[in-house]
């Protein structure tokens, strides 16, 4: 059977790609005065040390969204309207992201450093939210997965953004009181998703 | 037959995932003052809310634009220069969105809300009418579209794009009087033919 | 015999929409000042004029570059390293656009009228160059060009850009001295290439 | 056997692509006072001067690296975790030559020139070590690799990255007294790879 999701995969791939490389426009070049030296330079970019930060947090946060999404659509074979717009509310909440990650890359060093935390892990919480309802309406109607799929592979998968929603959501809460400790488990939860995404795809469903 | 129009579909998509990624840069980063606390930050990005409808109204018709353009071209087998400068126009109206949306989020709260409504409908009966056009060129000559396509789905997807036109003017007039409803319209629209996409497809024309 | 240069056109096809996509950002939304009408908004609107002109002639010419594009490497099979070059150059030059079109917009009514436009104008003189050291690379090794491809195909495309060249040349001296002329070239050259896309390839040669 | 390795090309397509394309944002319209004419624009245009170099640069060392990128992923045919992350590591180095190309063109007629010049190589070390590593996780399983990949192509491949490495090494270093120098050792490296990427596909390697 031939998978009619190739054009979705395409555009989802546009988007995430356009995401991904556009984060760098945050990051800015330091204006210096006449009689500057190299120094001011220096010191000028490694006051920016938020702003990288930012940048690698959120460049790998939607690698890994990327990831996940290709793993997802591996099992996806055809395509309905509600699974079309469960995917077009993850590209929405992934285009977003340059946003709360300039925010956070601004405010990070200054008295708003917790409410732009916030509104970061906020961002992640829905993005979660939006991966368990894609996973959901995919296997509302079998018809529209990989023939053949078991249904360890689709609980697993399942499982795995679900474990991710609490996680995410604590987080979100944790953002109000330890801002540091948020962003901590964020990037925590990206590497058990860069881990955990080894295991479903070559130990339980087989690849075609 | 084979496809070949996979290269104009594959531009295409580049063109609609570059449109709708663009659009986040017209979320602006708030300037604060020494001094400010993230009381101010919080009320700086509330005051930004015509901002944020505009970037999700603008997102979601350039998707909704993107999943009609994917139907439509799942019709079409081949191809001539009609065909190509007839998406080629498309294409430039859905690159130009992100500046009325821009307009709108600028001044939706001043005294020009209702000529920058104005002008985003405006964008929208162009870009129907470019759907129309891309529809006529595509069935002027029936050795362009997919064999054993039935003359009842093309006169529906030409009526689907017939019917929009009317309308999209209708929000066009109504904006110089009330700019909200005509907004209002343009939103229901997208939810009808979002509805809409799902007909066709599947009841009326089997999917190769 | 399959196509092995299915990654170089995915890649140039992605330059070429980015390009294309871009040139929205050079569309400025205006300054307003308290107490300013949405009379002053229309009179800022309009004064840019020039903006939009050069968005329009700059989104068609490089749309049509695209379909060249297209066209060419329908007929070209198998890559060297002169031919990835000369497609480098060709995306160099297209991802040049947007600046010459920006300062195009900046200084068309200004004193600097004619420099800007002999900027624009040299541009494409230099893409004209860049396709034809293309088609020259392709032909160089007849075992780069589709199988079958006849030598009417091979001249008429040569053709077709190296009259293309003395024009653009033509143009780019004009608009030394009348640079609203030089424009009116490039625009009729546009006009040129879109209407005898058509001819080589549903004429000459078959399509596969 | 299938290439399952189709989607991580098209999404690193997308960002070598966009990454190239955003370059041009980093030049910028001169602005001009009341009064000023076309020898001031000219003047104004020519000061930039070291943009446009670092612009050429940037633009075909991105070129150079995704025509690698193409060259190794021909011969890479499953993927796993490993696989994933280096290529995302890339990618993300990839992402930011944009940032220390604007600092290069802003600061290389300063005292800072020599700053931005290592900072700008520095980058260059490090998508070269990338490359090691991606070459490096492709062939501890050559179960990943293109069946019938002979060892001389496996070691060939190798050795173009790791002579590159001690020789972006060397320019990191000259670059703190030398930065010109180092410069040209980048451009020549680009030359390098520019050629010997012919080499190995055609010689060694029987493509499919």
């Amino acid at each position: 059977m031939e998978k009619e999701t190739g054009r979705i995969e395409a555009f989802s791939d546009g988007v995430f790609a356009i995401a991904v490389t556009l984060l760098v426009l945050e990051l800015h070049i330091p204006e210096l005065k006449d009689g500057d030296t190299p120094v001011h330079l220096l010191n000028a970019l490694k006051i920016q040390w938020p702003g990288y930060i930012a940048f690698v947090i959120s460049f790998f946060s939607i690698f890994i969204i990327w990831v996940n999404h290709h793993k997802i659509f591996k099992q996806i074979y055809k395509r309905n309207t509600g699974l079309m717009f469960a995917n077009g509310f993850i590209l929405f909440l992934v285009s977003l992201v340059s946003y709360p990650s300039a925010l956070l890359a601004k405010f990070f060093l200054s008295d708003s450093k917790q409410l732009s935390v916030t509104i970061y892990t906020g961002l992640f919480v829905l993005i979660n939210l939006a991966f368990n309802l894609l996973w959901q309406q995919a296997t509302l109607d079998k018809k529209l997965l990989r023939p053949g799929i078991s249904d360890t592979a689709i609980r697993r998968l399942r499982n795995n953004y679900l474990y991710g929603f609490p996680t995410y959501l604590a987080a979100f809460i944790v953002s109000f009181f330890y801002p540091d400790l948020a962003l901590a488990v964020c990037v925590l939860l990206w590497v058990f998703w860069a881990a955990s995404s080894k295991k479903i795809n070559f130990t339980e469903t087989p690849v075609l």
